[in-house]
């Protein structure tokens, strides 16, 4: 069994069992988000920094006593979490920084975070006995939960919006997905599969529907903790649409600080399109979200209505963080960028925090001596047209000497 | 230092020391491939079975002991290499096979194996004090050299045919190499790219012309005979396009029998599509190869001219395996039935050896007792258009339940 205590209404407050509740706050419907809650004292007893430290399982489970995980047989057998976090030294070496490090969660087996939620989602969907399990997704979370699902035999039906990325879906199809292509925006397909789940009883694993999605998202601060041996750094730069994978961030931080395994929290740092930044404007206004259009390249943060606005919120403002937007051609340049110097290839949402970073940087929001870190959530891959839009176009030339040295020269 | 002892020419025999040649026998030309050969009596007081285990070095570089590098400093920092050995118990179920690993190393810094190889490239490069690296591929074998020298700041020149797939060529630009996209097969690249480096003096990383290639790409049996903790299968099934990889596995078995940490050597199956099968013909037949002009999806190993193939042929027989030719058709089907039994996602290339193995078994080449690996060599984000001819289309739909109810009973 977990060590959860309680789940609690993000709104009301009101305190339930995991045997109680399934999704959302039964009093306030689908906006009462549940938070889950640890018995850290319990945990305790059993996990200490030296267990962890020793712990030769290099995956999201090694954190198992903080995971919502009641039976361990149904965890999945695709290797996620451990990513690489890098020290970017040549970053570092050109923007005069001293400290930055990027976690390349692009690593992950269907090349995004949200393997790290989908992990989960497989294993509550199974503990419950279920046979068939949904999500709605702007590609990522549908792909990573398509994999997962097909991990371990579980039917899925999977909602994207029908413009997104090829790569996306060609991933779900190949999982052997049934795909609902909607035409409509991520949030039309949103509200679609809700509505599916209580008309077919599927299982859902909709953000900020499904109380567990956090508590997987959370392993890769629980893991950027690790290797950076307990330090703390000073900011942790997030691309934010729904809002879920910022505060999974918070909620690792406050696992390992009520632990005791570390002394402090960092600051956290949302950020978004310009053309689709109700976060962002909330954070650094008066916290009232406005939904909106979006309008951005950034596929997987295109995100009018994020559904777990409250909670993003509240962390970021906890944690005295604050919001930063950047324009659709800064995220492409730094998906140039971050290739060119470091090797790591970032999808434009993966980009986007990175992007907020150095602009953050030369704005003066941050200093040179800040203690910075980056969390690339997808792989490029993802998304060759924007990649492309980042690299430029290859020189055409005859097999001659001639040719290389005439396109040389150009 | 490095443990080499010598490199030997795999036609004339003559051994040089690394000081003495760079790629290939002075006394052969550019057909006198160089194989490295260690003083494994020295390793064996440096590196045992325990030591071995007790490595928290979850990445290629655990094995350094039997790597070709002299200045470990110049190690790039990308985590290449540990990637997932899955005992892929749902296709074993569904065939009534009694043994299967997969490993996935599509799950490297570039999505290919081929990161294994560019890794220490890299290294050899800046250990020489070059400045700028260049090579031929059908794609992987660049994107992997534009990844790792966009990490440790190499200048890179790449020629690919024009034809590669626009993913790889968008990792390449990303990565901020310079890149020719060459009106020719990738056998005219190679030529070019052997060309150039004789007129231009840049480093090469060519297959089967830089002798250090097969002993990264050999690393990939070094974890999986790891992972499997020492025990040995019957059969090792990899996809064949210039040879260099299957001799890579090789060359990882017999180093650890060379040094007592196993006991036996497997049978190593080339698999190849019906369209290119040079390799396979040869090994079946007298070992001659006859060279053809590749017609097949399987990109990466579109390979008419196999530069390694005498080394292959070699390894092949020696191992007592034998060849295979899957059609297009096959090696589609087979990215679907990984996919969704398992949640790995391979290109065709990298589904080819999968391919192999099912009509193989098909075929009774091998049983249903046997204990077979396959190697998948690359991510399926890598060719995206061959991936939706795997998986088929979505279900295109209004945001609506009837929609859903509709497509449903289709």
């Amino acid at each position: 069994m977990s060590y959860i205590k309680k789940l609690k209404c993000l709104l009301c407050g009101a305190e339930y069992s995991p045997e109680e509740v399934k999704y959302t706050c039964p009093k306030c419907g689908d906006e009462g988000i549940l938070e889950i809650i640890y018995d850290y004292e319990e945990i305790k007893k059993h996990f200490t920094k030296e267990s962890l430290t020793d712990s030769r399982d290099y995956s999201m489970w090694r954190y198992l006593p903080l995971l919502p995980v009641d039976d361990p047989s149904k965890i999945g057998p695709l290797k996620v979490g451990w990513t690489p976090l890098y020290s970017a030294e040549r970053i570092r070496k050109d923007l005069d920084m001293q400290y930055l490090w990027i976690k390349d969660d692009g690593r992950n087996p269907t090349a995004s975070l949200k393997d790290r939620a989908s992990a989960i989602a497989i294993v509550k969907a199974q503990e419950l006995g279920e046979k068939i399990i949904t999500c709605a997704s702007t590609g990522n979370a549908a792909s990573s939960l398509a994999g997962a699902s097909a991990s371990v035999g579980l039917k899925n039906y999977i909602f994207v919006p029908k413009t997104a990325p090829k790569a996306k879906i060609a991933q779900l199809l190949v999982f052997g997905a049934t795909v609902f292509a909607v035409n409509g925006t991520y949030d039309e397909a949103f509200e679609l599969s809700i509505e599916a789940t209580k008309e077919f009883g599927w299982y859902n694993r909709n953000t900020a529907f499904n109380p567990y999605m956090v508590e997987g998202k959370k392993t890769v601060a629980l893991e950027i903790i690790e290797e950076m041996n307990f330090e703390v750094p000073d900011y942790v730069f997030v691309s934010v649409g729904d809002g879920c994978i910022i505060s999974g961030v918070a909620k690792g931080y406050t696992d390992m600080y009520s632990l005791g395994f570390i002394d402090r929290l960092p600051k956290l740092v949302a950020v978004q399109a310009e053309g689709c930044r109700p976060i962002v404007d909330a954070v650094n206004g008066d916290g009232t979200v406005k939904f909106v259009e979006p309008n951005t390249l950034a596929d997987s943060i295109a995100v009018g209505v994020p559904r777990n606005r409250v909670m993003a919120i509240r962390d970021i403002e906890n944690s005295e963080g604050f919001g930063i937007a950047v324009s659709d051609d800064e995220i492409i340049e730094a998906i140039k960028y971050l290739g060119s110097t470091e090797g790591i290839f970032a999808e434009p949402a993966g980009s986007t925090a990175f992007a907020g970073a150095l602009k953050a940087l030369k704005n003066g929001k941050i200093s040179k001596a800040d203690k910075v870190v980056i969390i690339v959530t997808g792989n490029g891959l993802k998304d060759v047209e924007s990649a492309i839009k980042a690299g430029g176009e290859p020189l055409v030339i005859n097999p001659d000497i001639e040719s290389i040295k005439k396109a040389l020269n150009k």
